[in-house]
């Protein structure tokens, strides 16, 4: 009835061996938990992240502030702090008081695996349907980029016609999960690159050297042009006109798992240096997987996260198999200490899916005080997912190949942003909105400067053959 | 009425300063002979080109063949050793005497200035009109690339907007010297990019690590792809249809200055790895800029070159001026020991666009036997220069912005290729087809085995990064 010391297949940890000591590890790449000297992963430390990544921990009075403008209830994502970090948020609010525009942006990279309940987490947040949130709270444009190129780029097997086909597959998956095509463009990289899209990622390009995108994720690949593309307005003139004074001033709103940070972190530097409006973004943690906290779901790892299409027998299964517990080893233990709802992944999952807050406090107390079993935890969790995955398939087995093509359109989209705006304010700048280099991490910085004397030596060079090559017939 | 020894601005030589010895440079950046002790700039020793790069010579017996199969006279660039460098030309001869389809493709980096008759040399070598000439002899589809995004890329100071002016302008100046509408595509990277081209694009950026890059370019910009991506057919759906198995089959012939060789070495290199039909190479030498043999005519210097709006008195005085002399100090001088048509750039330029055979070789005797005098041979080279710049503006002044847009239009191209193919003989495999790798220098092999071992670290990082990454939402 009660789980051991959870222990973590190496695939969901760092690439440290368990039993060694490792720190926090979390970027687009890597996440997991301290390991500690016993070989026990910690659930991941998310005010750290704060501190490191440089954002902002969302507080009470920005949930506040988020009700006043929006008259909306915060979502439970953000009542519950899985949202729980931004950068700019009140800029966005601000914007939205006056009904300014802006816009929504999302993604996916498309894998041949279908999604499992930790990917629909943004999506969830972004969406409309049925618990109806971000982009109805504002009713504002939404882009979902599905990075097809990078997906192939970076595989060492797939070639470009296998990710093709994940793409038409997941675009699907996204579908069902509930948007409204009259406010929303869907595009893969392959399908959209050129125009003012193609021509924003080599603005980007030209401003974030190689070494800049080094040293910021590690290494020497250019991708983040074509994710920061994305985040700016002037890349879709089908709608958002093309008339770069105005698009440009345009924001854009991100909601992401925090890991992804480090790529928009990068976009808001080159914002600020070509004149776009920074995009805004606000960090969902992560949803912990069934091996238990400080470990991250993994789409290759079936017995790791409950899938879209696990059927109903299936996540009964995994979640009593599986489920890593907060519960005390004997049910008489369990009766005098209670379990620990913070390591409970069955719990864990329940602040996620179960909307109603009174419901999730009764279940909390009575698991805490003992007077709930690991059992009976885990079947109210069992309940919710089957609920939230059922759901999800009847919604995808509804998504016919025209209702993509309507995603997919580049058509002027239908959205009307705030419907009582007050009296336009003096435009605030947003906090940062000139400190650039400042949306680094020290290690970054530090990283930086190393990189900046090789970088002036690398563009002085490109000058010099640029001055050489002027007007030259390249064949 | 003679020149003393050449003094070449420093622009027109390598990074060397003058008096210092220095060996010859020839790559897309640089281009000068070789410094002697003296300071003196030698001409470039094309021989040890052939060597330094790998390529074939073209031999007599290649210009029998060539007259053989197509049963066109040799250009006069080929007939004089102006275009005298090859690789696999014999592979594309082949195809033609089978009546099998290829394409010629060849491009510019549209630059504000103004073309000079430098810039020319490859395009009237490619070109059909007056000349009748490469497109006319074989009656293949032309494709002209204009990389404006790289000339954005690579300068400090332009903005795209530049840019797209200049391509405006210059695709205007390579319509004037003569191309057919109906069998040429013209395209801007910005314009195009998007589609299969962009899919090439990526799928030679993952062949081409940035550490190849680094090896053949000596810096880690991967621009290589999209130059790369214009030498293969299936880049051109709406030309060779999207029958891949078909299109995938279907090589370039890519007539270039020797300098640009670097970029398709690469391109040749990843085309055997991606199963493409790799490119042939036709490569001319440089027009040797009016302070004589060794420096390279520059846009960006008024009097290093004769420009194609010159007027006719400019012409004058620029060669009357500026064009270094082969002549002797006095004109008894030169009447006893005659003067040196190897040095002589208004010889050089009568090499370049005189079209009578004869006629040059009359003026080389006379000229070598000191019957000519250095005036007289200036008053030859200025005549046929003003005939040259002057058709090439009334051309310039007939070309409509409709004319533009109908070389810009991705129509079905109509072309008919070689008339009387003989039966289809074994396909035989260009030599080298196999040898990828070999297309690298001796130095950029030793570059590349230093990068490989960084390579495979990264790549094994990539591989991790990608497992952990895969099916994860972006944001």
């Amino acid at each position: 009835m009660a789980d051991s010391a959870p222990t973590v297949p190496a695939a969901l940890t760092t690439d440290a061996p368990l039993a060694i000591h490792s720190k926090q590890t979390v970027d687009p790449w890597n996440v997991s938990g301290e390991t500690g000297a016993d070989g026990v992963v910690k659930a991941i430390n998310y005010h750290t992240l704060i501190e490191e990544f440089g954002t902002k921990k969302i507080l009470e009075e920005d949930l506040v502030r988020f009700e006043k403008v929006t008259g909306h209830r915060p979502h439970r994502f953000m009542r519950r702090g899985i949202v729980f970090s931004h950068r700019d948020l009140n800029y966005i609010l601000d914007r939205y008081e006056r009904g300014e525009p802006f816009f929504l942006y999302t993604g996916r990279g498309p894998s041949s695996d279908s999604m499992h309940i930790g990917h629909t987490v943004p999506f969830e947040f972004t969406k409309l349907m049925s618990h109806r949130w971000l982009q109805d709270v504002f009713d504002v444009p939404l882009i979902i980029m599905l990075t097809d190129d990078e997906k192939y780029l970076f595989s060492e097997s797939r070639e470009i016609e296998d990710v093709q086909k994940y793409t038409a597959a997941n675009v699907k998956d996204i579908i069902a999960i509930g948007f409204d095509p009259k406010k929303t463009f869907i595009f893969s990289d392959y399908e959209f690159m050129g125009g003012e899209f193609y021509k924003n990622v080599t603005r980007i390009q030209k401003k974030t050297t190689l070494n800049v995108a080094k040293a910021i994720f590690g290494f020497d690949g250019d991708f983040g042009a074509i994710q920061g593309a994305t985040a700016f307005a002037s890349s879709f003139p089908h709608i958002f006109g093309s008339d770069k004074s105005i698009s440009s001033k345009i924001p854009s709103l991100i909601p992401c798992a925090i890991d992804q940070d480090p790529y928009f972190r990068m976009t808001r530097d080159v914002a600020h240096r070509l004149h776009f409006a920074k995009p805004a973004l606000i960090h969902a943690r992560f949803l912990d997987a069934l091996q238990g906290p400080g470990s991250k779901m993994s789409a290759s790892i079936d017995t790791s996260a409950i899938f879209m299409y696990d059927e109903p027998n299936k996540i009964r299964t995994k979640i009593n198999k599986y489920a890593f517990s907060g519960g005390q080893v004997t049910e008489e233990e369990q009766r005098a200490k209670g379990g620990d709802t913070d390591k409970d992944v069955s719990y864990q999952y329940l602040t996620f899916f179960l909307e109603d807050d009174e419901e999730l406090e009764r279940i909390r107390v009575a698991y805490t005080t003992g007077k709930m079993l690991t059992g009976e935890l885990k079947a109210k969790c069992i309940a919710e997912l089957q609920v939230y995955v059922k759901g999800f398939q009847e919604r995808r087995a509804a998504v016919t190949d025209e209702l993509v093509e309507d995603f997919f359109s580049q058509k002027k989209l239908v959205f009307r942003g705030n419907p009582h705006p007050i009296a336009a304010a003096k435009e605030e700048v947003p906090e940062g909105s000139s400190d650039g280099p400042k949306e680094l991490t020290k290690n970054q910085l530090k990283k930086l400067a190393k990189e900046k004397m090789i970088e002036e030596k690398r563009l002085a060079k490109l000058k010099e053959k640029e001055q050489k090559q002027a007007g030259d017939a390249i064949a």
